[in-house]
Formats: C-alpha cells, sequence, structure tokens
C-alpha cells in the first residue's frame, strides 16, 4: 500500500461528502466500538475506506472507530482509521472535520509506516511514509522553527479537569484554540501553523496515529504530556495516550517545565 | 443597503481568495488602526468592501478594523466592517475565518440594522436584518432549545487570563471549542451548533456586530459577561465588550450563575 492508494480513498470520499453532505443527516445509528455514536457520515467514510481495502484485497487487521477491531492474521500490518475526526464538529455543522488513516508494519507505535489526513472541508491532504518526510498538498512540510510561541491548541474530552490542567501552559501563549480534530491539529501543527499541542485527556489510537507520524516526519517533538516515549505503545484498539507535540525541542521543554 | 449588496461583496470576496489565496502571502503590511498586524490578505478583503461601498455612492460613516474610522456626516448610517475575522489562522494556514460587515443606523448597538458573515474557506453565509429573522444559506435559523449545553466556545486574547476566568462554565460542557473567529462563533451558535459562546476579553465593535444581530434574530440571549445589556453602547471604533451569547434563556442563566 502506498499513499497514491490513500489518497485516491480520500479525495473520492471528499468529493462524496462535498456533494451529498451526509453530515447534515443528524439521525444518531447507535454507538460505534469506541463508545462514541455513529452518525451517517461516520459510517459512510468507513464503509469507502474499508470497501477500498477489501477491493484492492489488502492482507490486512483492521482498527477502527466504529467497527472497532478486526484481526485476520497476526503478523500482517494492521489499518488504523478513524473515518471522520470531528464527528461532532461535523454533525453541528461546523467545518472542521477530516479523515485519518495510518497503516502499521509491526506491534508499536514506532512501526507506523503511512500516514494520511484529509481536510474535508477543503481538501487539504497531510501525508508522510516513515524516514521520508511530510507532505502538505505535494509539498514537503516543516514544523515551525521559531521558540516563542505564538499558537497553543489542545483537545480535551472532560473540558474541565482538561482545561484546568493545561492552564499553567497558556502563561506562554500568545493565541490559544480547541479545534474539536485531533488529526487536524497534528496536520496543521506540522505545516508550521501551531507551537504546541496538548491533549491531556488519552487520545485513542485512530485520532492520533496518522497525525503523529506526519508530526515526527515534519520534525516535531512527540511525547505523552509527562514527556514519555510512546513509541513502544501497542498497536491495538484500546490504546490510548495524553499527547505533548511541540513544533520544536526549546517549546517542547518550555511546555513540559510550566506542566510540572 | 440591502442584504443582496453584502452577499455580492461576500460573494466575489470568496471568489478571489479561493482562486488568489492571499492568505498565503505572509507579509505583514504593518499595524492596521486596531494595533493589530496588517496582512495582505485583511487589505485585498477591506479594499474590496470599501469599493463596493464607494461605487454604489453610498452615504455611510466607516468603522473598519484596519483603516480606522471615517466619519463623512454625522447622520449617516454607519458600516462596520471586520474584512478577515481570524487573520491569525489564514495567515497561519488554518481554513477557519471569515467577513464580517454590519450597517448601524443610530448611535447605538441598539441600531443594528443589517448583520453578513460569510465564512471565506466553504463559502458558508449568514446574515440577520432586524426584526426579520437570521438565515443561513437562504434558510432561517434558530438556535438550539436544548437546555443542556453541548459545546461552549469561547474567544480569548489574552489566553491564561480568560481561560481561568471562564474555567466555572466549563463545568458544564460537553465540550469545548475555541475556533480564532468570533464572527463565526456567532454564526454556528446561530444555526444550532453551539450553546454558550463566551469572550471574557473585552471584543471589538468590528468582530462582533454582524454575528450579534444575527444571534439576536435566531433568539440567542447576548450580554456581557455580566449580564448586563449591550444594546446602549456606542457605535464607535473604539467600543469593546466582554461577550455570553447562549442558545437559550436557561443556558444564560446557568453560565451567568457559574462565572459569578
Amino acid at each position: 500500500m502506498e499513499i497514491e492508494f490513500l489518497r485516491d480513498i480520500g479525495q473520492r470520499l471528499f468529493k462524496e461528502i462535498s456533494l451529498f453532505k451526509p453530515q447534515f443527516n443528524t439521525t444518531a445509528l447507535g454507538r460505534g466500538a469506541s463508545g462514541d455514536t455513529t452518525f451517517p457520515i461516520d459510517k459512510l467514510a468507513e464503509d469507502r475506506i474499508i470497501e477500498a481495502f477489501e477491493k484492492a484485497g489488502a492482507k490486512i487487521n483492521i482498527i477502527s472507530e466504529e467497527r472497532g477491531s478486526k484481526l485476520i492474521q497476526e503478523n500482517y500490518p494492521s489499518l488504523i482509521i478513524d473515518p471522520i475526526d470531528g464527528s461532532k464538529n461535523a454533525v453541528s455543522g461546523i467545518p472542521f472535520f477530516s479523515t485519518s488513516i495510518a497503516i502499521a508494519e509491526g506491534e508499536t507505535l514506532k512501526s507506523l509506516k503511512l500516514g494520511y489526513i484529509i481536510n474535508l472541508v477543503n481538501g487539504d491532504e497531510f501525508w508522510a511514509k516513515r524516514d521520508e518526510g511530510a507532505f502538505f498538498n505535494g509539498q514537503r512540510i516543516k514544523t515551525r522553527d521559531n521558540t516563542m510561541p505564538v499558537i497553543i491548541a489542545f483537545e480535551a474530552s472532560t473540558p474541565h479537569n482538561a482545561v484546568k490542567q493545561i492552564l499553567p501552559v497558556l502563561k506562554i501563549a500568545n493565541r490559544v484554540r480547541c479545534f474539536g480534530s485531533t488529526a487536524l491539529d497534528l496536520a496543521y501543527l506540522s505545516r508550521g501553523a501551531l507551537s504546541i499541542f496538548i491533549v491531556p485527556t488519552p487520545s485513542r489510537i485512530f485520532d492520533f496515529s496518522a497525525g503523529v507520524l506526519i508530526a515526527k516526519e515534519s520534525s516535531a517533538i512527540v511525547t505523552d504530556i509527562e514527556g514519555n516515549s510512546i513509541e513502544n505503545l501497542k498497536i491495538a484498539f484500546n490504546t490510548k495516550t495524553t499527547l505533548l507535540v511541540s513544533a520544536n525541542e526549546t517549546l517542547h521543554k518550555k511546555a513540559l517545565d510550566l506542566i510540572k
């Protein structure tokens, strides 16, 4: 599987969603494997992605937000999908959501090989292949060099406690953002838009996998909020971790010092 | 001046910006009247709006973020423009920014007559005429009836203090958002996407005027964060106020109680 295969899926999804706007159908379809409500847009995106891999006869295990885990064979690579990252935005009518697809070859996050994110509102595409760099719409990208924090973004599934926890870091923020799509936060940080991105409440493997690879390949520093490596976390449906992702080492140290 | 005149300006701006992407030219052009940095996209948008009014021979005083105040004649109506609301997003490459245009007939905010906002990323349009309701892409809109808060959004020019101040309100939030465009926060709240929107650090007249009229016409409750009416604030370049805007009276009371 190569990036062009993922781009083809993403671009077709972007066209279908632009045309038929399934996000405006807010009839809940029940709960997905992750426990979150599944909406028609989530199901449509997941179906399209899995269909494409099945049609291509891909020998791959699947970890996906709605359907959960599908193990075909132990030694196969893993496909890690968030069909719609930012579902809440999508079904609320807020135009900021994406699709996130990652492929890992081994048993831990260190083995992430491909990452692809498409902004389903304007078609912005981000991708990375391990050791080959990160790209935005075909152009090589790098994080900000600037060591003064400009925009600090966060995500929080439990707002009050999470915001309380990151409050010290906001002392050095010029602006704060909370967009509601972890994949897009990581993508835009990778191309220099954000200085620091924090997720103080555990983020799920399908939310961050593609974004974390793109971030690393654009030279971001990625750890959990205590500064520990996340490289040895297992590729598994239930894997969760807090995240601290910074545009450079200096910013990362500043953020860690303030959190402690 | 009618809504169709404002929509014509907005749609032409949306096309020009989609095509030429002036947001990616991040060479600062100096500081505008508001003190913020002016970027090519801010100047382009402001020029287009003011040109259109001049060409139409409009007898109107102008209050605009970059050029400041231009008083033609005391008793003329006022045009209140934020050429690009969410400039920081735009020049950072984050696709969430808008144009906000309002017209007031008298001396205070109570006299706001027309409000128009266009999302410059996807072309979503919101408008309102006093006492005639609010609209999204031509359809009448109303805020959420639900009295349980789902998404609470905020804006903060000084992140640390502002976030500290709104922390108590986040106790009742299911999700939190900070998108970086006051005009769009007000617009999406008006069509039911957000429950509560808070700006604890003073927001400027050009950021909120169009959005406040749209919010009121879609039955949102609008006060400052202490619960005071903002209706008697002067239509003037330097007018600023904190904001608390809720989808309904019950949510507004809950938020006020928590802030106090």
